[in-house]
């Protein structure tokens, strides 16, 4: 095997864009979000992110992160550090020469309705949405025809770990909707979804579950994209996909057997779909939600509120969760109106953090272990 | 539900990217590698693409795909329009004030060591690789220790249709290596191995079959990711991949059930992994490989190409392929070499495309049917 051969051509493809230095900042790590061998962008203890990148053409390079300006180094490298970041999830493009674009070096996201580079900041050396070594669900990449509308519609779907060597068990479903001009690839790419479950599962705090996350609308403001829309989402998920699910997995069929929870905007449809669908979900979880589609505790829910002891029967865990700096808008309201009512509900404001998939990570890794016990 | 207010967050978010415009071009379509909700790129029926982007702050814009020099509109737009373009999966940059960045409009992907725009020209108004209304299998993305290096892994997975419903059938497997500088994705991704799969199955073509896209490394050239290169997969392949997939997966575990096949440098490593591994393989693909890992008739295979009755006794399938218009080296002359030397195989040369995926997908669409027959 020619080696040597293979190597060259290797550099001969990479060199231009991978910085190749021997001496990399002390005390720091490559993001876990670079494509794979590149050295930067690289983070700190503090949450310090160090950008080094080569781009032919470039006369300035600015990163919308931390609003950071890099200069050019003698061999030609753009490079800079930001301020400490809090640890989470974040979007960021760098400016050059005057335009958006995505870093080189960072894997890319669908996010805000954008192709955007990412960086996760870690929380601590073992973070609760870490890749561990414990038993992995999978996720499936799944497409099927919409019985309702003849469309062809595709779903992630998390299968818990031993899903395929239980063949005689039957699992509870958990739908999880992605917030708005994100799609089915938020809520495992953006939020480690499967690996917050299977950490969860694994240390036997959550119950093994199959997760279901669906392109839940609103993406596509083209007139050519009519079915992505909210009101066809929260329609389609009745008549097709939970019939999908509930014929292509094992899964436990009643109402005590499927949470419905979403991030923002799908939040705010989960507050919809649920009250008009209490027959099937027991239990709902809405993070960081604007009350779109709640409209109040007289009204929501058909005026079950008004009726908090039938309301606790009916629904087991109402959960309601923001980041603790969003306004009172995303959540808090609302529970402050629940508690006045009487209505039963869990609430959780997730520390330090805004409206950021750290506070639906966090958010999901409380609302799970609340299921289906 | 406040659908006025949604639309109108949907468009504050998006309308910055996306032409809304009344009039399309006649008889074109919107690409399917376009981001949801997105008119452009479009592509008519002999090929052509047009482009139509606001980019804030350009004041140039070129088109790597066929260099295609884009011109403001009065509105703000950057349109141009290409040559016809042979079908096939094309990665582009655009080059915005001298610097190359992906289409704000395209989805990307990573291929050639970077994360790229791409856009896929179809051959007809039904490829063999589309996603039709048939059943369809999964591609499980699966996270995995492997037991020889304690490294956590990753696999994308086909399982076929009705895989989960056939709960007693074991299936025999495909392991299928991406090329240089591509990862686990490529298949599934650009290739549509799936959907080619999915199809050849529907119409009775293909036995269902188990696929398995690992990575198979030479991407990661950093000093920290020595696992990615060559020599480590070849091992790993063996000592870690198959044995995860047996116990995991319900497959057939006889070397009459496993095939092995590759593009590009997975087609180098096929050469390499078959013939030290014959008793684990009964069928081998190369796709447009060079001849590493092949070190010819006299000494490749452990001299067994010199022993014509005796390799096709092991061989069930060896199967070469290229694009025409590629150089001889990509297969062509080690299928002349074979031919001559009397060793059974079978070779496929794709009309008029070159070291490009649409060879890769038409030689796995030849390649399947053949096997485990």
């Amino acid at each position: 095997m020619k080696k040597t051969l293979i190597i060259i051509l290797a550099l001969f493809s990479l060199n231009t864009i991978i910085a190749q230095q021997s001496e990399l900042p002390a005390r720091t790590k490559a993001a876990s979000t670079n494509i794979v061998g590149s050295d930067y962008p690289r983070i700190d203890d503090a949450g310090k992110v160090y950008f080094k990148v080569k781009i032919d053409g470039a006369e300035s390079v600015k990163v919308s992160l931390d609003n950071t300006v890099l200069t050019k180094d003698s061999d030609g490298f753009w490079t800079g550090t930001t301020n400490p970041m809090s640890p989470g999830f974040y979007c960021y493009a760098l400016k050059v020469n005057g335009v958006d674009m995505p870093d080189p070096l960072s894997e890319t996201f669908w996010d805000a309705g954008h192709i955007f580079s990412c960086i996760d900041i870690p929380e601590s050396n073992n973070n609760f949405y870490d890749i561990k070594d414990v038993p992995h669900g999978d996720v499936r990449s799944v497409w099927y025809k919409a019985k309702s509308t003849g469309e062809m519609r595709h779903a992630y779907i998390y299968t818990p770990p031993f899903y395929e060597k239980n063949t005689k068990s039957r699992y509870p479903v958990l739908y999880l909707l992605h917030g708005m001009n994100q799609d089915r690839r938020a809520w495992s790419q953006q939020g480690r979804a499967n690996f917050i479950l299977d950490n969860l599962i694994a240390e036997g705090k959550a119950k093994p579950m199959i997760i279901v996350m669906e392109d839940g609308g609103i993406a596509g403001i083209s007139k050519n994209n009519k079915q992505h829309f909210w009101d066809a989402f929260c329609k389609t998920i009745i008549s097709d996909v939970i019939p999908m699910v509930d014929s292509e997995y094992r899964t436990l069929t009643d109402r005590e057997h499927r949470a419905i929870a979403g991030l923002s905007l799908g939040g705010a449809q989960t507050y919809q779909i649920s009250q008009d669908n209490l027959d099937k979900f027991a239990y709902i979880g809405v993070f960081s939600a604007a009350p779109f589609g709640f409209s109040g505790i007289q009204s929501a829910y058909k005026g079950l509120l008004n009726k908090p002891d039938e309301f606790a029967k009916l629904v087991k865990v109402f959960f309601i969760s923001q980041g603790s700096i969003e306004g009172d808008g995303a959540g808090r309201k609302i529970h402050l109106d629940l508690e006045k009512a009487g209505v039963k509900h869990i609430y959780y404001e997730s520390p330090g953090t805004a409206h950021v998939f750290q506070t639906w990570r966090r958010s999901l890794k409380e609302f799970a272990p609340l299921l289906f016990k």
